[in-house]
């Protein structure tokens, strides 16, 4: 195996982007990552989306990207794991490059989510869930994840002023990330007194919909130096996945996904998870945050929610999480989100955080967790200072 | 790069599957793999899947289908390149396998296609095709082959009689086969006469609409070996995209794609066009078959249908195509179709093909050529006796 790194990042603007379409976001993140890294050409495209079918009838997407980047011809694929779909593309890509099939490969993520109906975009991201023993019976993702946050507060005693920690906190650091689109502190009492969507989760417990694309390019460590461009090292890449419906799994306060990858990633890497210093995890909602920073082992089942209150996981805190505001300040379109959590990680441990965002102490090793729908599939990636 | 083979294969029903869901079609072809090549475990498995979540509302295909094949936790993940999904999800089996990076990976497609409506169901195939520039249009799918077919007999004098050749050999060669959703001969007479659905395109030019899926077993030759089982080697791979949009295209005679996939399959086998002995082909419509056998270098321009006419790819021709039915008689649930052809090639190289459908003169390597849409993207894969 190869020694892998990230070279190039670029993002398209996120939020409800009007004027662009599917495709045209993709160009604008994919052209930025080319013009930051200074590559001359690709072997190779992964490109991570949900569902562009139901979202705005298109799929086909690997062709259709390398076609409208210029590149026709180039290999592309399209892959989708619900809200893990770029997270995965990534691993893709780690896993083209350090097998020696192909030198520069770029990892991608796209959706547009603002083009159909509330209903419309309601029912497209249901379809991560199990069709046939949750959504025809009227489930949608903020009841599952009610439903996890209940038993998580009668498990543990977690309690709302724990999880309201979460999106202030993340509001906090995304204030100062010029992509965010929600770039604004919030407090407390703010949440708390939001509207209810699915008890006990208020709207500002909830990621929003968002428009937008994130890009990265995925090459060897001889390649990157060449380059001369700040570039950060893959060390370790897990996946995992779990009992699709939540009514399946043996325990609902958990993530099991979400721990296999984190195993898995950390043993191909070498390291413990005391050795990681940050992380971006996927906070869909409030109490997903909690979840999986009890899930992938940095805190004990229970103890994730009063770390959070205490400020352990702030920026300044003794572990970073969302240092870019997580998906609950910066947007979550669901195929994009994983690879901006990876360009968030390179911009961390190459120094390059805007207004402030940068975590103090120069940290050395950085972690992505990426999951889709309740955390059926879970992508983990490990990386370090080069 | 590590030897990679096929082990074991398996389908489901294919047809108008009435009484059994997407994931239900899934695991009987993946349980039938998995029995098939004797493996007691998997350490990966990917999915090829065009567009569940318009056919069925249902995206998270690879963690649904772990799930589903009792073995949540493995590392899943869903591939989509239209119609050629299931060839790329080989595709990256075959590179996880070759770089060591896992041993035992199941490679499989899967497609229900008969639970929306007819309109619904041509509106999700079309998103096959440029959305913005083609479907938003009225294109359809008959649609675009039919002007592809126009040109092609304007330019190289190709005829009704050579198109009608296509559908009636693969009908020929379905009729054997046990597992075809039309398993039944037809005549020259017969497609003529039958329905117009873009002209020059009769339905029985058409490939059906088809529920259905396919599983291969994809491993090293030592662990082949041990199994004891019949296997073939795959020794080359090869992927290429195209405009999306016709009207993009340098030349909508020639399926640029699969030249493509075939030069960079063909150069990582270390083979020519010429060694290669027989082969499976997308023949989504007739003229989809004659353009691509020229596309793929083994017929000039315009000489396909001749020697079609002539009786060249019939079974016992110089170079039988879709000795399978091809997707105009096995059936085409799109997701599907490119795990299927493989395993037409693993019947045909281990002389396991029944009733009558062996290839007559013990062939020693063939390929599979799978396409998305209008052949925006190609996968090809070249396989050997072991």
């Amino acid at each position: 195996m190869r020694d892998v790194c990230v070279v190039g990042v670029g993002m398209s603007k996120w939020g409800e982007v009007w004027r662009q379409s599917l495709r045209q976001l993709f160009v604008d993140a994919a052209m930025n990552a080319i013009n930051n890294s200074g590559v001359d050409h690709l072997d190779s495209l992964y490109v991570g989306c949900m569902s562009s079918g139901l979202f705005v009838g298109q799929e086909h997407v690997g062709a259709l990207m390398a076609d409208y980047l210029g590149m026709a011809g180039l290999p592309a694929c399209r892959v989708e794991s619900a809200c893990a779909s770029s997270g995965l593309a990534f691993r893709l890509a780690f896993i083209e490059v350090a097998s020696g099939f192909s030198d520069i490969v770029m990892a991608s993520g796209v959706e547009k989510m603002t083009d159909c109906s509330g209903d419309d975009a309601t029912f497209a991201l249901a379809t991560a869930a199990d069709q046939e023993y949750e959504v025809f019976h009227g489930a949608t993702f903020p009841g599952l994840y009610a439903m996890m946050a209940h038993a998580h507060m009668a498990k543990y005693g977690t309690t709302r002023e724990m999880l309201s920690a979460v999106p202030v906190k993340n509001h906090y650091n995304g204030s100062m990330n010029p992509v965010a689109q929600y770039p604004f502190r919030i407090t407390a009492e703010q949440v708390d007194k939001s509207v209810m969507i699915a008890d006990p989760l208020h709207i500002l417990d909830c990621s929003p919909i968002t428009d937008g694309a994130a890009a990265v390019i995925v090459t060897t460590e001889n390649i990157a130096k060449k380059l001369g461009k700040p570039y950060i090292r893959v060390i370790g890449s897990g996946l995992g996945t779990d009992n699709l419906a939540l009514a399946q799994r043996q325990d609902i306060t958990k993530i099991k996904a979400a721990a296999i990858a984190t195993e898995n990633a950390l043993k191909m890497a070498g390291k413990k998870i005391d050795d990681v210093q940050f992380a971006e995890v996927h906070d869909c909602f409030s109490i997903a945050e909690l979840v999986v920073a009890e899930s992938i082992g940095k805190y004990k089942p229970g103890k994730a929610g009063p770390a959070t209150l205490a400020g352990e996981t702030a920026l300044d805190g003794k572990f970073p999480i969302n240092s870019s505001g997580g998906l609950k300040s910066k947007g979550h379109p669901v195929g994009a989100t994983g690879v901006a959590q990876i360009i968030e990680v390179y911009k961390q441990l190459t120094r390059q955080a805007e207004n402030g965002r940068q975590i103090p102490g120069s940290p050395k090793i950085g972690m992505t967790q990426n999951m889709g729908g309740t955390g059926a599939s879970s992508v983990v990636h490990i990386m370090e200072v080069a």
